[in-house]
């Protein structure tokens, strides 16, 4: 199938002269039925490791966390039923562009940086894509430029850690510090009630939210998130669901 | 451990001012014993994506093509006994810079392209990162910026994609043609005589060369490589071995 919306406004012109990005800025992970759930646990240590906010599963709730190397605890999971409420929620409450990774029609190069803001970047199903209605949802497009004829696209895990790394030089993310020759990892700031589950008890969440609070915030995530209310943010739209 | 070669002459200034790549440019990638057998089917079909002219095994000579969707036909295999036979190879009979993939003291992010000519890139075992011996046969190093700290490193297959993304990307490698939201796929060119498994009978080694050269090689390499004697290459080197 085809991704032919346009590049939304984002035209080739404007990515050849990128803007320098706004003071603060997030990347979302955005997983749409991700056949093969072993490819989540990996995409969630690059996630974590390319200073994404959270990740949103849509549709399937599950996942297996082999690959993860624990770093599930350290990264906010969200859950919508549908493609529509999940672009509602990063329109109405993140204000973020969505991306769609994809070799479409009118998509730019990664290596172009052909970001304004916020982004959301939305991963299809391994086999087939994104979809038409996964299309339909996203702003623009991006594809990552290949240089050989062995292999038709690239693993999801793969393209989605191209992706966010390109974005968090872009965004001027700062460097985690290092101990010797490994990245410093934070205290795991997040009791697991149930593993390799999108959580949505009211004690998790409640739970999740307060340890996020008072462990680990600073090191997490790269902007103040005290703007998230009580009844918004992971809470209140797992309920809305 | 640490890697305190420095930058072998790649100082942070040549960096900030790349040069340009010179005309012919091949990557190589050199896997040693990587301990999961399943990320090297993965790392073949990022490989193949990237323009990867061949693969080096060093010791493990099995591999669990898991992952590689197919494109383990598609690619080159090499295998050598010891780092040092690797490294005599790629010095004397290749020409290459060899680069450690490792955050080691000196190691300069693969974000400033810090290539001069064709590179061989080191990935060591997923736990440890590079031993002192792997070290010893690197020119320079490169690592992978991050921005989070859920994770102490990225996942093997991960790392080398995205520095096999950059390095296509600073040597101009020309762009894979699209059939829709596909890159184009080449014929099989080489028949596997033993799967998962870098060959080394005359007859399989005869046979893939020739069918290397009939079918695909326009499609596959991007030099031209019929500066390799029978006398040297996968068929020598392997005996030599």
């Amino acid at each position: 199938m085809h991704c032919d919306r346009g590049s939304g406004g984002y035209s080739m012109a404007a990515a050849m002269a990128p803007r320098p990005p706004p003071p603060t800025l997030e990347s979302i992970l955005l997983v749409h039925n991700v056949a093969k759930r072993h490819n989540v646990g990996t995409m969630v240590r690059s996630a974590t490791a390319f200073g994404v906010s959270e990740m949103i599963l849509v549709g399937r709730r599950d996942f297996n966390a082999f690959g993860s190397h624990g770093s599930t605890a350290h990264l906010l999971f969200r859950h919508f039923h549908s493609l529509s409420e999940a672009r509602s929620y990063l329109k109405e409450q993140r204000n973020c562009d969505i991306c769609g990774v994809e070799i479409a029609d009118g998509a730019l190069s990664v290596t172009q940086h052909p970001f304004k803001k916020s982004t959301a970047f939305l991963l299809g199903n391994e086999g087939t894509g994104l979809s038409p209605k996964e299309c339909e949802i996203c702003d623009f497009f991006v594809y990552i430029p290949q240089y050989g004829s062995g292999t038709a696209s690239l693993n999801v895990t793969v393209a989605a850690s191209i992706v966010l790394h390109h974005f968090g030089a872009w965004a001027g993310f700062a460097e985690t510090r290092r101990e010797g020759n490994k990245f410093s990892v934070a205290r795991r700031p997040v009791k697991q009630v149930r593993r390799n589950f999108c959580n949505e008890s009211v004690e998790s969440v409640i739970e999740e939210r307060k340890n996020r609070r008072d462990v680990a915030l600073q090191d997490m995530f790269h902007e103040d998130r005290s703007d998230i209310s009580p009844g918004s943010g992971l809470l209140g739209v797992l309920f809305d669901d």
